[in-house]
């Protein structure tokens, strides 16, 4: 186990033993390839639901084991029902194995009172070796800017101000830019921005399947634009770009095109390194008005 | 047929009836539901390999053939082989039936010398009603800084830059944004952009499958960094997020992640009424340097 000084006073989880990894372990079936048995935790929920990110790295996982290759590169997922916590099983199948990728499609059910599968969340995707990618870096686009950890606010900085139940709270350790936290105090910047410091609560550092999390783990922008309701996701694409380096994630998103009762949100996620190490976007209802 | 007067000599086509419709037209296979053969055809190739975005578009036939909501909202789809002219079969499948949208899958097979099925590309999308969406528009993001049509650069404007059978290039009318255009002399601006208006050759108007096709139809950002080679998609991701008005679409690319081998492409579609009628990711592989 490793372990590293801190000015915390906990011991910092690892990357394999740590509350994330707890609560998206995966138990091979046995006599059924490629399907994986989970249990959906309580502690990930966000009003109540289970959010959307902790369901995306579960699969990820998954995927992870059963395909070829060890690191998504590209995955598509598209939310289907409502998760619930409790049990979950997720079937996996191998569409295609390259050289250098191979895709990937996996399906996470739930089970109803009868006990027949209900399916949650479908999800196509590629994988690949993060660690075969030359390190080359042409990147254009610039870290966000956000102000100093110790200018951003944590949760312990005011009221909840989300009803409800939201036990992933107590999973992140997040700083919010102030220019994107009014509308916790009814002044959204209405500019339909989210900007925050991203850490799990024990320390963990982020890997790739973190990263999975890290692109819907944020209060969604429709808060800035002074729309306080329920913001499902229907679709989330996320591209995984590099390993990311120790230490807090910053995470940025934003929505320009409310419309028509949906919105898009554009998720950078930017390591210590100042590496675009994820890029996400999703598609969502809107809340209604 | 809606024969409309331009200054053009020829008819213009229309939605239903025209080069776009012909070539991705589906055929319900007898005897299996959800089924539905296609040809595809040799005039819709960039340097001898298949458009993707045609491959998109003929999928999305066949899913708005086979899903109880008629219009694609987000379309995810894995690029898996490379396609050939010929003939093809999709294969689709229902996900979920709900009351505002269903969700679908969607495989296109060619086949090998023995006649086996090889897939091509695998889709997961979400459809459903784009009439019924609320006239609701709180779009921030505003329409592309591109000259006026006339000032664009058509396909006549110069020499073929692109080498190798290109026979899109006759499908549609593109002009390009002058100052996305410089590598066509050898002088890429080096931002990693692609501007253009956008119409079908024959006049076809566009429509919800059409903008499966613009989202992909433009040369790759990667030769506006200089990058001049082939840039293969891995996997692309498109919202439709409205029925595009009669008239030219403009279409707005930008790359800002090329790192580690691979890029991503974002376009957005506007139409006619400023309108931000779909918005599209892509992960593609980076020309080899």
């Amino acid at each position: 186990m490793y372990l590293r000084l801190m000015s915390h006073t906990a011991a910092q989880a690892a990357i394999g033993d740590s509350e994330f990894d707890r609560d998206t372990a995966i138990a091979p079936r046995a006599g059924e390839a490629g399907v994986y048995d989970a249990e959906l935790s309580a502690g990930w929920t966000i009003i109540s639901a289970v959010n959307g990110g902790y369901l995306l790295a579960l699969v990820g996982r998954a995927l992870a084991a059963a395909l070829p290759h060890p690191d998504p590169f590209t995955v598509s997922a598209h939310y289907l029902t409502s998760s619930v916590p409790g049990p979950a099983v997720i079937r996996t199948q191998l569409v295609r194995s390259g050289r250098t990728l191979s895709t990937g499609q996996a399906s996470l059910f739930q089970y109803d009172e009868n006990g027949a599968e209900v399916e949650r969340i479908r999800v196509l995707a590629s994988y690949g070796d993060l660690a075969s990618l030359p390190d080359s870096v042409h990147t254009t686009a610039r870290p966000p800017a956000i102000p100093a950890y110790e200018d951003c606010l944590g949760t312990e900085a005011g009221p909840a101000p989300i009803p409800g139940s939201s036990e992933i709270v107590d999973r992140l350790r997040l700083r919010l830019d102030p220019a994107t936290a009014g509308w916790a105090v009814g002044a959204p910047s209405g500019k339909g921005e989210m900007r925050a410091w991203f850490e799990l609560a024990d320390g963990r550092d982020a890997d790739p399947l973190s990263l999975l999390l890290a692109v819907d783990a944020l209060p969604p922008t429709s808060f800035d634009l002074g729309l306080m309701g329920w913001t499902p996701t229907v679709e989330l694409t996320t591209h995984i770009r590099h390993r990311p380096a120790p230490g807090p994630l910053r995470v940025a998103i934003t929505t320009r095109n409310l419309a028509g009762g949906f919105l898009e949100e554009d998720a950078e996620v930017w390591d210590s390194a100042d590496r675009l190490v994820a890029q996400s976007r999703q598609l969502a209802r809107a809340p209604r008005t």
